[in-house]
């Protein structure tokens, strides 16, 4: 019998600075291939304004030359790792990108970009997640909002951002009405990257990833998808008729959003019209490619932090107050997608270790810290921090909220500030699990991914002994490209020698590190005095209500600090 | 006709690590000789345990050896640098030492120490200020004392201190009886040197100094002198004892404590017969030195801060709560000597700089950081720190509170710290000085003295914008020691050839440096924003009656830090 000839998948992840390819055998999850293309345009792939530190773009062209030199690059290391690899044999490609990261497009949906005229209009580039440009536009939609949809708000914790759709869109409106006329629609990375490969661009004819919209441009099936055009055309009556010419549905990441063009799989040495999946935010396809799954949370650990579970969506579940978002689809079918995150983890290890660099370089670096650090015991600093430093995602929803010290002596070590930190997020995780818990999101277990979950035991050891469940860590070191390479599987489906389901691409595909970190309860009693007085600060310094506020304390420092720099 | 021969006094400043003497012209404070003897016993002049971190020792015959070696090599260089000198116009000299450092006396006032039994026994040494081995004692008497006498704690912030006087006495007398029997009378190190110098060593008829029983033994003319013997044997029946062998009478440091005997004449190469002042406490002759008058606020800044200033005796001052010592002639006669300070200052800027090492030893050095620090605007950091590393002296006498540091982000730079540990240090300074205020001790300038006065304009400046007063610099680099000569030339008297008064001889011989450092007015008012809100915090932090109190947050961190480390 001639043995059926292996399957594979590619994921794209398109970052920040680059795009991943990931080729992976749908059977077993190994990943042949990978190659990385780094973003030629600006700075690291970030199109900047010296004149506004808000200001951050993409140029699209960047991503179609991403895959086309990245994709024949991964394909070749299969070629050379796999015997008998045959890019015949990929049966799907999945897409996960940054979000929100929508461009303005023309009507056949080509990015206006690619136009000469506007080639050098940075208003007319993709907005990057990060470009904060829209913060004014974003207060004004909250204010809104607040006053005649609060539903609007009520699942992206309260707070639409400066980061997302509207806000984006909103602020160009206002700052270029040139290219806000010439947009026919805007569609977002997650939309476009499929579109592009399916030859399905126009902006009434793509299929809209549920996850970008959910996530960003307040979709939702309740209240009959985007936000009622009286509204938005309040906010300035072209963005209601934008609503018009943009979606008024949305599909999740097991559907096909089309096939591979023929020029495209000539281009990338790949079959025609094989199955390219709706697109999705990378931490949502990280949860996939973590093996999310109810009563399973999942940590994308990295600069910051990115939390997803889900929820069968049959079951009622009451909206969680300060949560980033609860849609329906936007991590699996049937099953709410629920995100939460911490504004910053690995950065404020890097802060330490690179801004303070405490005894110089060497002494200061994260690896001579962590030994120093894991020989303390838990409480024994007599430190408390709070890991605002970047301000506070999720919960308390507020950006604007800083770090704190408290426990400082003319004895206190660096490895200890150091220690606190660390214990600063894993409190701030705790936070956030507990939040999820009161809310009857019961958490059984904890799977992280990224550099420091696999790289720190001593963060893993430090997150189980504070929270008190297990912490796994993902097989995978690239989720969010394994994630996508799953829809990729699963788009294509049984027909197209793909997986029927999500669950079944997680089991075939996923998995997890052998070695579990589990918490030790005498540490985990200490920590849970610590923790309780880490929420005596976090109430006190976070909220506005709690008696005899010192929330003014932060609001006052920064209001000065705004006055002092100007 | 023949000048005039100038004439002399000698200050002997007994540190904790060794003695300092300073040959001063009494007619215009030219320091025309000094030297340093190093303890030669133990660390540093400390006598330590190895078994308890609480002990710390001094050895009194170091302090002969000091006298002998130091006043000689003193005058050798006053004889090298001033054509004609002649230790025959040395008219007076005048004694500071730490305190309370007492030791236990035999019947003719010679120090058990020097005694072969006693010799190796740490019990029999001089217990040098530091010393906390008298911990429970301490509360012991502050609780007694609470309950049966609060006017005894009135006059020292409301807390007796395991550094003082009566703690160490009645932890002596339980941990060591042999060395409580053998001692007829206990001795502070102040009252100690003058006897020696003077040949009046018998406990009964050496005259005792003022400001070491005021502020230390609980004396006060107002209650009879020394606290009531019922209450001393309520403590212990051997206490009450002890206090018919203690004194009943105090004497202020314009007053001779004798003449210089002949023996200490021959040895030292001075005149027979000159006046010995009764001695001081470093702080207070290092006020008069730096030309403390009422108004005049001086700062002794080292590693630590001590505030004195003085107040006319016959105007009605009620008792200011949080201050370490109000003390009738404990600075000038005729004066309300007010001592207060803070537990770390110059200590807090050491530890950044040397424990945490931002930047490695080169980068993180005070100078680096504080021509960096210098750069920035008050509050443009958006930083807060409370200067609690070392506990908070004044005001809220405790001890065990901690530091703390808010506004913390991911662009909080090292300098940035370094500047706000400064301004944390100044807001306490400003904590104080309003205290007095409050209390009706008005302050019109202040006078620093110390290092970092000398050496760091910054900080001076700082301490000028936050309180909004001129910052003066005394001129000596020595003003503990130049106390200690204006004593020594005051106790002589016009008849000796001395200053008839202390105001007399601050006018000759003390000064102050040109350069004076002058609040800007903007800087002030950002200042006072950033000190309401440093209130906050303190009031948080500090104070159990605060609504919604953190101050459990540190009550208990500490809690957990002990047990932990247990």
């Amino acid at each position: 019998m001639v043995p059926k000839a292996a399957k594979y998948a590619l994921g794209l992840d398109f970052g920040t600075n680059s795009v991943r390819v990931l080729v992976v055998d749908i059977a077993n999850g190994n990943e042949v291939g990978t190659s990385i293309f780094d973003y030629p345009s600006g700075t690291a792939g970030i199109l900047l304004d010296i004149k506004d530190a808000n200001l951050a773009r993409q140029n699209p062209a960047d991503w179609t030359l991403g895959i086309e030199v990245a994709v024949p690059e991964a394909l070749a290391e299969a070629k050379k790792k796999v015997k008998g690899f045959d890019p015949i044999n990929v049966i799907g490609i999945g897409v996960d990108t940054t979000g929100s990261t929508p461009l303005p497009v023309d009507r056949s949906g080509k990015p206006l970009a690619l136009y000469k005229e506007f080639k050098k209009n940075l208003n007319a580039q993709a907005w990057l997640w990060k470009d904060h440009t829209g913060h004014a536009e974003a207060a004004e939609i909250t204010a809104l909002a607040a006053a005649g949809h609060p539903e609007y708000l009520a699942k992206c914790g309260g707070t639409y951002s400066s980061e997302w759709f509207w806000s984006k869109i909103l602020h160009c409106l206002r700052a270029d009405p040139k290219v806000a006329a010439a947009a026919f629609s805007w569609v977002e990375c997650a939309d476009y990257i499929p579109g592009l490969l399916t030859g399905i661009t126009e902006p009434l004819k793509m299929k809209r990833s549920r996850c970008a919209a959910g996530h960003k441009a307040m979709f939702n099936a309740k209240w009959g998808g985007l936000p009622a055009k009286a509204f938005l055309a309040k906010l300035d009556p072209r963005l209601g008729e934008l609503r018009d010419r943009l979606y008024d549905k949305t599909y999740t990441s097991d559907v096909a959003a089309g096939g591979l063009t023929k020029d495209w799989a000539k281009t990338l040495g790949l079959r025609p019209g094989i199955a390219v999946a709706v697109g999705a935010f990378d931490a949502h396809l990280g949860g996939v490619g973590s093996g999310v799954e109810p009563g399973r949370f999942v940590k994308i650990i990295g600069t910051s932090t990115c939390d997803i579970c889900v929820w069968p969506a049959a079951k009622k579940l009451p909206d969680v107050p300060g949560l980033c978002g609860i849609v329906d689809g936007s991590v699996l079918p049937g099953c709410l997608g629920l995100e939460a995150g911490q504004s910053a983890v690995g950065d404020i290890f890097n802060w330490f270790v690179n801004v303070i660099e405490p005894g110089g370089p060497k002494k200061g670096s994260h690896a001579a810290l962590t030994r120093k650090a894991a020989a303390l015991e838990p409480g024994a600093s007599g430190l408390l921090a709070l890991d605002w430093l970047n301000g506070n995602r999720t919960v308390l929803v507020d950006q604007r909220l800083t770090g704190l010290l408290v426990g400082l002596t003319l004895h206190t070590r660096p490895e200890e500030i150091y220690r606190a930190l660390i214990e600063a997020t894993a409190f701030g995780a705790l936070t956030i699990i507990r939040r999820f818990d009161e809310y009857g999101v019961k958490i059984r277990d904890v799977v992280n991914c990224g550099g420091i979950a696999e790289k720190n035991p001593l963060v893993m050891q430090i997150y189980a002994d504070v929270t008190g469940l297990e912490m796994k860590v993902a097989r995978s070191a690239q989720t969010c490209a394994l994630g996508a390479a799953m829809a990729g599987a699963v788009a294509a489906g049984r027909r197209g020698n793909g997986h029927a389901t999500f669950a079944e691409a997680q089991a075939a595909m996923g998995g997890i590190r052998r070695t579990v970190h589990r918490p030790d309860a005498a540490r985990h009693k200490i920590y849970l005095e610590l923790y309780d007085l880490y929420r005596e600060l976090h109430d006190a310094f976070g909220t506005k209500s709690w008696g005899g506020s010192l929330f003014n304390v932060m609001k006052e420092l920064l209001a000065i600090k705004d006055r002092q720099r100007r």
